[in-house]
């Protein structure tokens, strides 16, 4: 059998890979227009930045070894011009020689990935505005680093790929400002979980402008102002565009095949297209939402590598299908790690769920053990089913653990209910006693069966500017109340709060709260079981509020 | 209603707390025979050791705190004697002014946790021998070291309340000897996983005694001398007892209440004992495993706490139930982490399982990203379903992350299948495109249901041990080949296979192998490709082997 594949990043090898593992008896064929092939793209911000000094670790792997490991060939700056569908042909151009030739497939893989959007703004091609595409892409960047000491550069697109850039320019010693049309970054995050970053950000010297859209370079040969639509003028040395990327899709497109609602290339849960013989993985194509059954375009290496495993099995004959992504991502900043799965509040509302919300904040190990380091978990439920919808998480120590164990236990279906009785692994280096996660699911599980309302700082100054009567009740020590409080609160110290409840309207809704959400969860528990009926705990506490209102 | 509560760390007070949280309309004492309260077992290696300085930090509430949030009474040094199930009553002694008198209850929860085994040697009572029980053991051992400078020790007992304890004599200045019954550190553990810690200890210049017995003491008012039965004798100027922990149920079984066949108090799923009225929670208490659905006796701080938020719930009409537990842990000793989910090999054989085995050696990150570190999965899985049985880990990091995610996948049932699916969170700082967890599922499914068998180091020596006429095939380098070698095994470098596999004899049992795994798995496909019937791909790789063959 002959197999063609398109394109030798992560899906095409991966597909390639897992087919010859299959069977020997395939013969691979892999064309790429680039020179680069099996490269990690993820890892191209650091090798701008000082972590990765040399290209070849990020370029582990050429031809030969493919061939020598799998005995397939690849040929790099072979672009595949057309495909014959019907006779089952490949027109492909030798970029080197410009020559032309016909190649013929049993099975032909399109894995054509994605490339960055470059909008049409003046100045764009000008030759300090980069664009992150590939490692080729970083050797300009980084050449022009070294070569030229940029002061002073300007990141457009708050993006992970945006935030990444902004690390390594900064610790290149680089002034950055950050532009972003939205008025966050990370638009797939929700605010009050985007605003920790946003802080810390600023604490690092990088300055943000948000709801500022670029609409102009200036400068002769290179450009050395960044003009906005709102008429800011940012000196730039340099300057990237990471404002998102496009799937590859104009070769499938002349092909004739069908692309999905995202604009990506639609194939079933086996990978298939809607032309027969022809599949496709890889950034170039649409997912499916483990949670939604929706289609989302989600690229990323780890799905990319998986959805190629299994096109390689299934041009084997294998029974391999994929079963939807929930659109997992984590990136580093600084010091800072920042993770999301499953749906976030703002997209949970759009898609029509009843949710119930969490900010919990809590240490990654006990405060006692050097080292400990708080986190911020904001988690959605289904108030209906109970089902954990999602989950953000910021925080310098320990999030990548969380958001796997939320990915794993959403993947499985998980309620609130279970998360209060996983075994997870606890030793005081690595966890308190209650995994934050654990905590999380308790909390969201109490406010959806157990009557414990959550309401968030958003939700609450929504119904105050509604001039609805709430009583909010500061739970802290008089002292802390003192220093700041929630405005209208009045302050009701725990202690006091079973003797001076009875003073308290009956009929009013309560707002309880303290720093974090336990003690304001104490109070929430006495004034129920003292038979108030409307109380809720301010999500995330005081320390959620004053974050959430900029303070 | 009124609720005693017997025992004050983690299970009683998480119990009270629960109670108190769900309803106002409950009066709760809890006596305590010891002086501190709530306070983190887990931390005392710690504070025997450099990293806590400050005894209040593991102690950080006292009975004022508990009042004062939750209005219920603590009063420590106070002992409950006995129990009169009939007329709901506990004689309760002072143990300040040794007087006696009788409370009252409607519920009552045993909490009075687990003591360390303290086995009849001579010299044990001695003032330099210690066990590690409470907050106060700690001080001693402290003050003791503080005030006389010890310069050897020995630990006897390589559980992870040792192993702790080494490292934090170690980090100290002190030359420690660790001393064990068995062949091994953590018995749970299996003994090709241990081996990897025991490497690394004596790298750290601790001296390992195994499967030597303690049998005497040697010396006057402080002992500096400790005897094994094979009459080894090892100076010390300080010794730790941590040959394990056993059940407080004394009063339990004065009272009538029914233990279970590990020793331990046997409870429902609602943590009622045998008698009405009476529950129980924590350390004195057995588990059950969500595995075999048998009891088990696994003491350990998180289940504890779990057990007293069971049992608040319960006794105050809650539908709270104990799930059970998969006998997850975790520890660190100096940079390894070391932890384990679920059954072993060796339980599973004697449960009678049929299991595959790997071991995946894998880095936390992609090597390119500075930092990265290799670490051993070794996990089983039943070849009936499918099923994930277990997980032990050793390496420096992210271990902590990859032994959660196999707890959450066994909890809800996961096969290996599924691991290769779940959308774990990538990016170079966290993780590798395909995640070690995802390896490990994918090879123990391809070993279970396509054919690609695992074979063990261990099975590997015992079938070549019976004679058995088995080609072992070093797919590496000729060079790597020529370093070091399987014994017996020929050198086919991988891209030689093709060519030379057809002068093997197809009818006997290959193994393959390579440093980790990989290119041996490689190597198997392609036999197994070519129609070879019976190939092996050695678990682990010769990486794997070495350490078990301590080479």
């Amino acid at each position: 059998m002959k197999i063609i594949v398109v394109g030798s990043v992560a899906a095409g090898t991966s597909a390639a890979a897992k087919a010859k593992r299959n069977t020997e008896d395939v013969q691979i064929t892999i064309y790429d227009k680039d020179s680069d092939i099996s490269y990690s793209g993820c890892g191209i911000p650091y090798y701008v930045g000082t972590d990765i000094e040399k290209r070849e670790e990020l370029t582990p792997r050429n031809a030969s070894w493919f061939k020598k490991r799998y005995d397939f060939d690849i040929y790099t700056r072979h672009e595949v011009l057309s495909i014959d569908a019907k006779k089952k042909e490949a027109l492909v151009k030798n970029l080197n020689t410009q020559e032309e030739f016909i190649d013929s497939y049993d099975k032909l893989v399109i894995a054509t990935g994605a490339s960055p959007i470059v909008p049409p703004i003046d100045g764009i091609n000008k030759k300090n505005v980069f664009s992150v595409r590939n490692v080729e892409s970083a050797d300009y960047i980084r050449k022009y680093i070294l070569e030229n000491k940029p002061k002073k550069a300007v990141v457009v697109g708050g993006g992970f790929i945006g935030l990444e850039m902004v690390e390594n320019l900064s610790n290149r010693g680089i002034e950055v400002t950050l532009i972003d049309r939205e008025n966050q970054i990370m638009p797939s995050m929700d605010k009050d979980v985007t605003i920790n970053v946003e802080k810390y950000l600023k604490e690092k010297n990088i300055s943000l402008l948000f709801k500022e859209k670029v609409i102009n370079f200036i400068g002769e040969e290179k450009i050395n102002t960044v003009v906005t639509d709102s008429g800011k003028e940012i000196e730039a040395d340099l300057v990237i565009m990471a404002v998102g990327v496009k799937p590859n899709v104009n070769l499938a497109k002349r092909a004739g095949i069908t692309l999905g609602e995202t604009g990506a290339i639609k194939v079933n849960e086996k990978m298939q297209t809607n032309i027969e013989d022809i599949y496709a993985a890889g950034d170039c194509v649409e997912s499916l939402s483990l949670i939604t059954k929706q289609p989302i375009y989600h690229p990323l290496g780890s799905t990319a590598n998986k959805m190629g495993r299994i096109v390689g099995d299934q041009i084997t004959g294998g029974s391999l299908t994929f079963r939807g992504i929930l659109g997992t991502g984590i990136f580093k900043v600084f010091d800072l790690a920042i993770a999301q799965t499953g749906l976030s509040e703002k997209e949970a509302v759009r898609l029509g769920y009843d949710i119930e919300i969490i900010h919990n904040i809590k240490p990654n190990q006990p405060t006692y053990y050097p080292g400990s380091s708080e986190m911020v978990i904001k988690a959605i439920a289904d108030r209906k089913n109970g089902k954990i919808l999602g989950a953000q998480i910021v925080g310098k120590k320990g999030v990548d653990k969380r958001i796997d164990v939320f990915v794993t236990a959403i993947t499985f279906g998980a309620k609130a209910e279970d998360l209060f009785h996983l075994d997870l692994a606890y030793a005081p280096p690595f966890s308190t006693t209650k995994d934050p996660v654990m905590y999380t699911g308790m909390a969201l599980d109490n406010a959806i069966s157990k009557n414990r309302k959550l309401i968030t700082p958003k939700e609450l100054i929504k119904r105050l500017e509604n001039r609805e009567d709430i009583v909010i009740i500061d739970a802290r020590a008089k002292k802390q109340y003192d220093e700041a409080h929630v405005d209208g609160a009045i302050s009701i110290p725990l202690g006091e709060l079973r003797e001076k409840a009875k003073e308290l309207d009956f009929n009013k809704p309560i707002v309880t709260y303290c720093n974090k959400g336990v003690t304001g969860n104490a109070a929430q528990n006495v004034l129920l079981n003292m038979g108030f009926k409307e109380v809720y705990n301010l999500s995330g506490g005081h320390k959620n509020y004053k974050v959430f209102m900029n303070i």
